[in-house]
């Protein structure tokens, strides 16, 4: 397999099958056509043979493809097994929220670490861990070497936390702080802005209303 | 105008060049180019024209863009002019960082209406707003006519609101409860999964090590 091949905009799609073919399972489904996922998912079924192609050819053809197999083999692409550490820095209602719901173990991380600068929330406990102050941040990373740091800070603070934790070095981060981070050489930001989503929504609402 | 020009991928990236805009107006900036467009957001200048292009070509050459006109434009396309009225259901963690750091106003939206099951969260205030209790949904629907539902409520629970929310005559749902709801004709959803980009991180992660 040449995973030099899989493109940035599949690689983008991939979570999705990934989250569909865990359900199947659940489901005890052995095999799925890629006419059946195109249903289900509203994808054309010609759109994922080509993305399931870009890894190799796992379907057979009027038999479909093998559920578990093509499940771990995504798993493995994006690295869905390699318990990466995470500690989250703010712990509001949003890092809260990600703490709690998001399922890190199935998507091949591991939350160990809460840090948060109030000395209302240091000490609480969120999912099973205590929340730490951020005076123990430096000491914390040497110790445990965590891999991404989940940034639900306030937009201000971002840029000198970013830089405090590269520091630390800490090398990937999933920022929630709607300050666009840029990811200097060797480091992976993930910057995410919940509110882009909520336009392509009303987008999509102006364009029935004109039908 | 034609606005049948605009693909569905051009739509989910004008949101970031939405925001970008609003930072520039914000320090008072008058003009950008695409090259300058390129290099902050990290995208090449000619998918930026490209893209800009798609919707009437606003840019001169040898000046840029106009910065206001430009934000404007993009505004209307994505109807940020609509104020479209929105209502949450369920106040968890979510529900209340998604109420208080949305800026709903900046993206074509109002926020008036919070809905809850539980008693220790109906009647508390969050972001100016009295939680209501789910019971008076529908009657709040019909006096107030809200556009846009926000479901930020347990997965096993979706199903069966996101029917009551029709039947209550809501046409647009943004959906954070992980259960992917398939939108019947006529009725917008925009399915939300937090979780998907932390594996495109992972993603990156793994490809980094492999250098």
């Amino acid at each position: 397999m040449d995973k030099k091949n899989v493109s940035i905009a599949v690689v983008k799609r991939l979570p999705r099958y990934f989250r569909y073919l865990g359900d199947l399972i659940k489901n005890d489904v052995l095999k799925v056509s890629s006419n059946e996922l195109s249903k289900k998912m509203q994808v054309t079924a010609s759109q994922i043979r080509q993305d399931l192609n870009c890894f190799g050819g796992f379907g057979q053809q009027g038999y479909g493809y093998n559920v578990l197999s093509l499940y771990n083999e995504i798993g493995n692409i994006l690295g869905a097994n390699r318990n990466y550490k995470v500690i989250i820095i703010g712990i509001g209602n949003l890092g809260n929220a990600i703490a709690n719901n998001v399922n890190f173990e199935k998507r091949g991380a591991k939350l160990i670490g809460l840090f948060d600068v109030l000395p209302s929330i240091i000490g609480t406990v969120c999912n099973n861990l205590i929340v730490n102050s951020m005076e123990n941040l430096e000491s914390f990373c040497n110790e445990y070497k965590p891999d991404i740091a989940v940034l639900t800070l306030p937009k201000k603070e971002a840029p000198e936390i970013f830089k405090r934790l590269i520091k630390a070095n800490i090398k990937s981060f999933w920022n929630f702080s709607n300050m666009e981070l840029i990811a200097p050489e060797g480091i992976c930001v993930e910057n995410v802005h919940i509110g882009d989503s909520l336009m392509t929504l009303c987008y999509c609402i102006k364009t029935n209303e004109g039908k």
